[in-house]
């Protein structure tokens, strides 16, 4: 299945097909290529596509970060760079990203820096890469200070997914994967939420029909947004509409110290509380029936919904109005008005997010 | 006088202007600011600067690097991000560069990276940066191994250039800046040379007419070319005109340390070079009398023309091959078809370079 990223002459194909890895035509690929991967993901999947390569008479670099976020920061982008300079690893050359949405942030960001910017493939290794961070072209790595400071945006020449990869994927990671899944549904398709309801079983079975739609329909719907938006700078908000349930999301990474939340259990409890906000606000159609059947469905899939574990609220609102999508302080969320359609809402008051966070302490 | 850089979205002015530092509308840019300088520019062009920002209640970061190649690396691109991290510069912040080439690259590569990129000023305080490396849009540092290995495209959002700024700096760097300035009569502007050739020493004396016409004229080929071709992406080479005699002259540079000679002295060789090299391929109308005009030209404003004191060939010839213009070991040239136009060669003959070189180490 070939999903279209409609971006002028930074359009690209989304490849995604059960077993692309073993498959795939290295012909669009420059003569150098840099594989970069982490330890864990390299040996499962850097490892044959790097075979392949070579047997294509690719020249390539192979370069692996350690697991997890302590790879995403300047220290091992700094590193890469020896790795690639060594290779003389030129302009024409290519960076291929093995991995989940770190290696695909910190890679990508090498490639988007390296000699003003060289050609990327995505090759999406977890859920949450495939749906989510290796579609749309944000880069970059954190700062001691707060996540993501230091990015780009550089889109891939391409994005291979093969579902395949998730078998290895732990099953935490899947269930956080689909938190954006959902998400994906409240903003913008409620007939995929319905179906999403239907098959939740499926998926976290890896049904591999269902895991295929959920890749495909969650790609398409990135595309679109990110195509009418590449870099969030519509006022109107389009692609800022991705951001539901992260102001809240990333306050609880934030707080609690990367580690404790993955990401996508932090945005289901985020997604949580936006409802509950819109419903306070009154911006919100059917408001009960929306919360409700997003509580239940991301229990089904094995998702938090409670704020009961979480920092106090005044820790909370400090990391929100720092995040880097708040200006002068002021906090903005991503509401829905029904199921299916989201707006951003600007300057939310202290109060309505502080009386919101407390009713979601209590199970719905 | 405005000169526009005609890039679609990304368009913007260069703003030309005697003591305009001192009077320019500080209303374009955001509340807050990010001065970026280096401890020479400093004290003389962004602390007036600055006092001008705060009195129009701007909250301004001030941070300056060490002066010269020292800053271009990714050591003080980190510091450079602490700082702003420190300060919480957010996404609708701006940074100001205020200097050089250096710290125009150096701080312009903060701005493209800094939250994905925030919006960036170019306030150039020297001949070389005013005429060129400020327009455009390239920014980024060296890495040991070469120069400007890491980069990214970003485009300011306005430059302002103060010629005033000229009067402090030293008389062996504006020579080589007019390197460039000569550039652009080559490639592009056959009645700017001669006007040139007119009025070099006028421009020596910093006759503001004179150096007006100057800055101005070669920011607005600067801007035409690069508007048709912002990444240099395009495959004709309209933008790798402007790397008349950098073939060479980055070759110097590297082989010479960076440091002997100034960007500009080796670039002036590296015309040479490439003018005889275009008589030896016989590529150039009346090659004769444009070596023998683009020569004199040199001399009179004091820039260096002969091979004598350089590397050996091979050595020149091993950087060639190394530079990040080149690919696949292929050396390319930008050779001059008449005086006013050029045109890009590819993988020139190493016997042609070698003879053509042999044959500049004497005096034309």
């Amino acid at each position: 299945m070939i999903i279209h990223v409609p971006l002028r002459e930074r359009a690209y194909d989304i490849l995604v097909e059960n077993g692309l890895l073993q498959g795939f035509s290295t012909e669009f690929l420059p003569r150098d290529v840099a594989v970069l991967s982490n330890e864990t993901v390299a040996p499962l999947y850097a490892a044959p596509l790097i075979e392949r390569l070579r047997a294509h008479s690719h020249r390539v670099l192979d370069f692996n970060a350690p697991e997890g976020e302590a790879a995403k920061n300047l220290e091992w982008v700094s590193r890469a760079y020896d790795a690639l300079a060594e290779a003389g690893l030129g302009r024409s050359g290519a960076v291929v990203a093995v991995g989940g949405g770190v290696v695909g942030d910190w890679a990508g960001f090498v490639a988007a820096t390296w000699m003003r910017g060289v050609r990327l493939v995505q090759v999406p290794t977890t859920l949450l890469a495939m749906v989510d961070s290796s579609v749309g072209g944000k880069t970059g790595v954190n700062h001691a200070r707060a996540k993501n400071l230091i990015g780009a945006f550089h889109q891939p020449d391409r994005v291979l997914i093969d579902p395949n990869c998730l078998q290895t994927l732990p099953m935490r990671e899947l269930r956080a994967g689909l938190a954006e899944v959902v998400k994906y549904g409240v903003i913008a398709d409620a007939q995929f939420f319905a179906w999403l309801e239907q098959n939740a079983d499926a998926a976290l079975k890896l049904d591999s029909q269902a895991i295929a739609h959920i890749i495909a329909r969650s790609c398409e719907i990135k595309a679109q947004i990110v195509g009418e938006d590449e870099r969030e700078s519509d006022s109107s908000g389009v692609r800022a509409t991705l951001n539901y349930g992260h102001t809240v999301g990333h306050a609880i990474e934030a707080t609690s110290g990367y580690g404790e939340f993955l990401h996508g259990e932090a945005i289901a409890v985020g997604m949580t509380v936006a409802a509950q906000l819109a419903k306070q606000l009154d911006v919100c159609e059917q408001a009960d029936n929306l919360i409700k059947r997003q509580t239940r469905l991301f229990r089904r899939i094995g998702l938090p919904t409670s704020t009961r574990k979480l920092a106090s609220f005044d820790k909370l609102w400090a990391a929100m109005t720092l995040d880097k999508k708040s200006r002068d302080g002021r906090v903005n969320f991503i509401l829905p008005l029904r199921l299916g359609e989201v707006q951003l809402a600007r300057d939310v008051a202290q109060n309505d997010v502080r009386a919101t966070l407390e009713s979601c302490a209590e199970a719905v």
